[in-house]
């Protein structure tokens, strides 16, 4: 079976950045822009045009800063929003619009105070607009998460006869389960007349934590593109995590998909959107965090030592990070607190290691982290052969290894 | 179908404190240990009581804190750690020992370099000795993720006939889908003899970002217990959130499922695990986040005003947080400026309100987020009634609404 290539849409300037706490300048954007074409995303989602004068220029020096990868602008199903965003594309070598309406009948009758049929209406109409300024139109039903699937369905045919070339199925409010959101994807790949010409799209949220699971679940039921931030942020509870999802899929070759991502750049764009949006991210935040690949248990610790793969499944020299770390705490054992005197230069006998091992616990159990300058301390302490601590210190291979 | 109670297992002062950066005092353990009683958790692990004498002090001192909830003390399949365990939890109403060893191949082969059959052997001799101390033995087969199923039940089958009363089925690389895990249960569920007489337990790592997903599957496939930790924090990228998993269970009354917790608690539980942690929360994270029920774009911001069930799933007061929350940023649109304007006396005329919007959009490009201060300095700016200001900072109901 040939592998299937999943399209990464990074909404990272768009859905990414209409959060409290999070702005970026033009300038900032721009050079995320051009790490997210260096990581290898099929599409940036640059901006929402119409929101604002400086979201505009934005949008429009992205176009003219990157030139592999399809820069895409947001606009509501309102004639003026996509104006407004084909101009803002201008430059765009791959430009694409993103237009659509809210297709749930919370969004239909408390939101728009309208009925299905006008709906279907104005969705026919912002596609057709839309395509007088691009060829690739990509048209989201907003709330498809609390969608009725006959409903959407009927939506879905709709824009892809005016000529929306991607649709996507955003699980707005991040409410559906992995089944039930693969259900979805796959109701509409087997009933959507014309589905086949187009590419179906995830785009969820993380409001019950589950927004990976679902985008996992839609490609595994048809969906061609996932729709994912860096680092996952986004609305309320973010996005699908881009490094999260990419790694789903290259550790788990049974599912014969693949992307374009370099996933050796993983960990530097996640620094650099973390430091400009300001949006800090969770020490155990998977992959990205920076405790991901830290271990400070004994139990663990003794296993990562004697082999790397007990207690990691993913390599993290495959998202760009070059060693596990082994943080010594009051949870740590002799194996690491002799792995770690071992890096400093001391092969500790038995004998000498419980004795150390006892004055450290004690040490540790007042502390978060034992550090180096704490490990040698402790030799003082126990009184074992400190006089060649100062030959010790530097890194270089040739250093003398002392056996106290 | 009668409902079926999903037992909640918190591990967040073990395996949510083994973690680089956090380290708790037995003083804040203790508060934690009774934050998570009143939460309604039916087993706190309150530690690792042979990793050091800290730890030790903090089981004892939980046992003899809290009374309706079982307290949980692990310990490595070694028989001084089990009896260590044991009289860690003398003082406990209801104790339970947590012991158990790595059943996969990498663990069997790297860490123990061990066979299969010797494991099998150590699995029940650690369950036999733990029974000398209490009734109730929870079983961890340590990297079950990544054991082959047959051992797996093999494992499971002879661990039960000693007297396991639980038995944890750990990913504890996070290496498993959803699907996959799920099955792993369902094939224990179906092949084991005397599964039925026990308690299944999930405990998933969120390395690529299923743990939630993982621990929802292995629930409807049959599991009964879902380990878990506040905030989601444990070793490396974290456990299953209880936070996550609780909301999914209560949001989905079709899975038949219910736990036992308090849901407006945990709000204020994740508060004092991050303060006493010092492990913070990102602002994105899954219903704790502190953007979790905040909304700053115009499209969800109109709509939230509107009903607030367009933009959320989870009705915020559920978790113990009073509302959701309107912030203005360059995202935003009328109907938010106009909304905060309301909440702040002034009801703008259309014609108010655009011109008050051109202005705000220029501030807000500049900025991360407008204050009430800015919104005042705004009406100046654009020369509407200001005299009236100071008489409507008061959020008394009958404070004058003025039509500017």
């Amino acid at each position: 079976m040939e592998n299937k290539r999943i399209q990464i849409f990074d909404t990272t300037l768009r859905d990414g950045e209409q959060v409290p706490g999070c702005k970026l300048n033009t300038k900032e954007k721009i050079r995320i822009a051009k790490k997210l074409e260096d990581l290898g995303v099929d599409v940036i989602e640059a901006g929402f045009p119409t929101s604002s004068p400086g979201d505009y220029q934005s949008v429009q020096k992205i176009c003219k800063s990157v030139s592999k990868t399809v820069v895409c602008a947001l606009s509501r199903a309102v004639e003026k929003d996509i104006e407004i965003a084909g101009e803002a594309l201008k430059y765009a070598k791959k430009p694409r619009i993103h237009t659509g309406i809210g297709t749930s009948y919370f969004h239909i009758v408390y939101k728009f105070k309208s009925t299905p049929d006008k709906i279907i209406e104005r969705s026919i109409n912002a596609v057709k607009y839309a395509k007088k300024f691009v060829e690739d139109v990509e048209f989201y039903a907003e709330d498809a998460g609390r969608t009725e699937n006959d409903f959407l369905a009927k939506v879905c045919e709709n824009v892809i006869k005016y000529g929306a070339t991607v649709i996507n199925i955003p699980d707005t409010t991040g409410y559906c389960l992995p089944e039930e959101y693969g259900e979805k994807i796959r109701f509409l790949k087997e009933n959507v007349k014309g589905i086949h010409k187009i590419t179906l799209s995830t785009h969820c949220h993380n409001d019950l934590g589950l927004a990976t699971a679902n985008s996992l679940s839609g490609i595994m039921n048809g969906a061609q593109q996932v729709e994912c931030t860096i680092n996952g942020i986004g609305e309320r509870a973010g996005n699908t995590s881009l490094e999260e999802i990419v790694m789903i899929i290259k550790q788990n070759s049974h599912l014969n998909l693949f992307t374009n991502i370099n996933t050796k750049l993983i960990s530097s764009t996640s620094h650099l959107v973390s430091e400009c949006t300001g949006m800090k991210v969770q020490a155990n935040k998977a992959i990205v965090g920076v405790n991901a690949f830290s271990h400070s248990s004994g139990i663990h610790q003794d296993g990562v030592i004697k082999r790397r793969e007990t207690y990691e499944s993913i390599n993290p020299e495959d998202v760009g990070i070059n060693h596990s770390s082994i943080i010594l705490t009051a949870r740590s054992g002799r194996a690491a607190l002799s792995y770690r005197y071992k890096k400093l230069g001391f092969v500790l006998r038995k004998s000498s290691l419980d004795l150390v091992y006892s004055i450290f616990l004690k040490y540790a159990d007042e502390k978060k982290e034992i550090t180096d300058t704490e490990l040698k301390k402790i030799l003082k302490i126990a009184n074992l052969n400190t006089k060649i601590l100062h030959a010790n210190n530097s890194t270089n291979t040739n250093r003398r290894i002392n056996v106290v």
